[in-house]
C-alpha cells in the first residue's frame, strides 16, 4: 500500500526535512496543513505553498485540518494550489460537508486532483456525491468495514451503504465517545490497537493512554463488534 | 536586563532541551504557551504543566494566547498551576481584560506570581488595575514611552496615563496597521528595526517582510513620531 507521512510544521525548514527522510524510505507522497501557530492569511497561505513545495521530492496531499490549525484552506485557495505542480490532493477534516462539495464542484475538470474526506463519518456521503475517498481512523481497527464502504458507495448501493454507514456510526458513538475531552478519539483508537496487539497505546505529552476503567470499556465493545466488523 | 526564552513545543522533549541551552546560556526564564496542534482540556493542561515544570532547570512564565494555540488557561487552570514550584507568573496576550481581571481578583494573596498582559493597548488599564507588568512589543522601539507610561500607571497619575495611552494607540493604528493580515504588527515591528538599523526585517516562512511601497510608510511614521517618543 502506499504510505503517506505527514510534515505539517510550524518550521518551513523542517517540513522539508522530514520530506527528505521520507523521500529515502520509500514514502509515496507527503501532507501538510497549514503552519500552526501564528494564523496566516489565504494569500500568505498560497504564496507558502508555492515556496515549499517545489523545495520537496514527493508529491504533496493538502490536511484541511481547521480544529487543530485554526486556518482553512479555503475553496479559492485550492484552486489556485491545484494549478501547483506536484500538490495531488486534499484530505478535508473540517467535518463542514458544504465546504467539500464546493471544492469537488470547483475542482471537478481538475481530472488528477484527489479530494478525500478524514471524519469517517462522513465517508459514505463523501463517496456518494463526487469525493474520491476518505482518511478513516478506524480502519486501523476494521478495514473491510471502510473497504466495503467505500466499495458499496462508489458503486451506488445505496442498501448497502445504509447498512455499512449504521456500523461506522456506532464505532464513532462507542469507541470513539469514551472520557470527556477531543483526546477520546486518539486514546479510543490507541487503545483499541493495543487490545487487538497491534501496537502500544503509548500517547506523547500532553495526552496520556486511557486508564483501567476506559480500557475494559474498549474492551467490552471490541468484542461486541467482533464477528460483525472484521 | 532578565532575558526570558520562548520554550512553546507541540513536543514535550523539545520545550525541555530548549531550557536547558537557554539555562547554559545565562536566561532568566523561560515562557510556555500549551501545546497549539492538538486542543487540550483543562484537566489535560494542568497535568501536562505538573509533568513538565519540575523537567526544567529556570522558572518558568505561562503565556496565554489562544489567538495562536486555540486554548486559554482558564482561570481555576492558573490558580492550581500558581502552587507548581516554579511557575512565576503569567502573562495574558488573549485581549480579554474580564479573564485577565478575574485572574488578579483570584491571585490577588500569591504575592510572589507576576501577572502581565501581551498587548500595549491594555498596559495603562492593566497597571492601573492591579497587573504587575506587561510585554508591549514596541518597546522594542519605544522603550522610554513604555517605561513612562508603567510609572506613571503604578503611581495612579491618572492625567500623564492618558496623555501617553494615546501615543500607544496611535503606534497601533499607523505602524500596526499597515498590510491586511493578522501579520501586519509582526512586519510592522520588524520593518521598523531594521529602519533603525536594530536588526534585519526577515521573517520566517509563511511570512515575509514588507516590500518597498509599505518600507516608505512605516519610514513617514517613525520620522513623524522620532522626537515624540523616544
Amino acid at each position: 500500500v502506499p504510505v503517506l507521512v505527514g510534515i505539517t510544521d510550524t518550521s518551513f525548514v523542517e517540513s522539508i526535512k522530514i520530506a527528505e527522510f521520507s523521500n529515502k524510505h520509500g514514502v509515496s507522497a507527503v501532507v501538510l496543513a497549514p503552519p500552526y501557530y501564528f494564523p496566516t492569511a489565504q494569500p500568505e497561505l498560497l504564496e507558502y505553498l508555492q515556496n515549499l513545495v517545489p523545495k520537496l521530492p514527493l508529491p504533496l496531499f493538502m490536511y484541511n485540518m481547521p480544529s487543530c490549525t485554526k486556518v482553512f484552506f479555503e475553496p479559492q485557495t485550492v484552486v489556485e494550489a491545484s494549478q501547483i505542480p506536484g500538490i495531488i490532493g486534499l484530505k478535508d477534516s473540517s467535518g463542514n460537508m458544504v465546504y467539500f462539495h464546493k471544492l469537488v464542484s470547483m475542482l471537478s475538470d481538475k481530472k488528477d486532483f484527489a479530494l478525500f474526506t478524514g471524519p469517517e463519518e462522513l465517508l459514505a456521503e463523501t463517496i456518494l456525491l463526487g469525493g474520491h475517498g476518505g482518511i478513516p481512523g478506524g480502519a486501523n481497527l476494521f478495514p473491510k468495514l471502510y473497504v466495503d464502504l467505500y466499495n458499496a458507495a462508489a458503486a451506488g448501493e445505496i442498501k448497502k451503504v445504509r447498512e455499512l454507514h449504521k456500523k461506522v456510526i456506532l464505532i464513532s458513538t462507542t469507541i470513539y465517545s469514551i472520557g470527556r475531552h477531543n483526546s477520546s478519539f486518539l486514546k479510543g483508537v490507541k487503545c483499541s490497537l493495543n487490545l487487538m496487539d497491534i501496537c502500544s497505546d503509548f500517547t506523547e505529552e500532553p495526552f496520556h493512554c486511557f486508564n483501567e476503567p476506559e480500557r475494559k470499556k474498549i474492551e467490552a465493545y471490541l468484542k461486541q463488534f467482533k464477528n460483525g466488523f472484521n
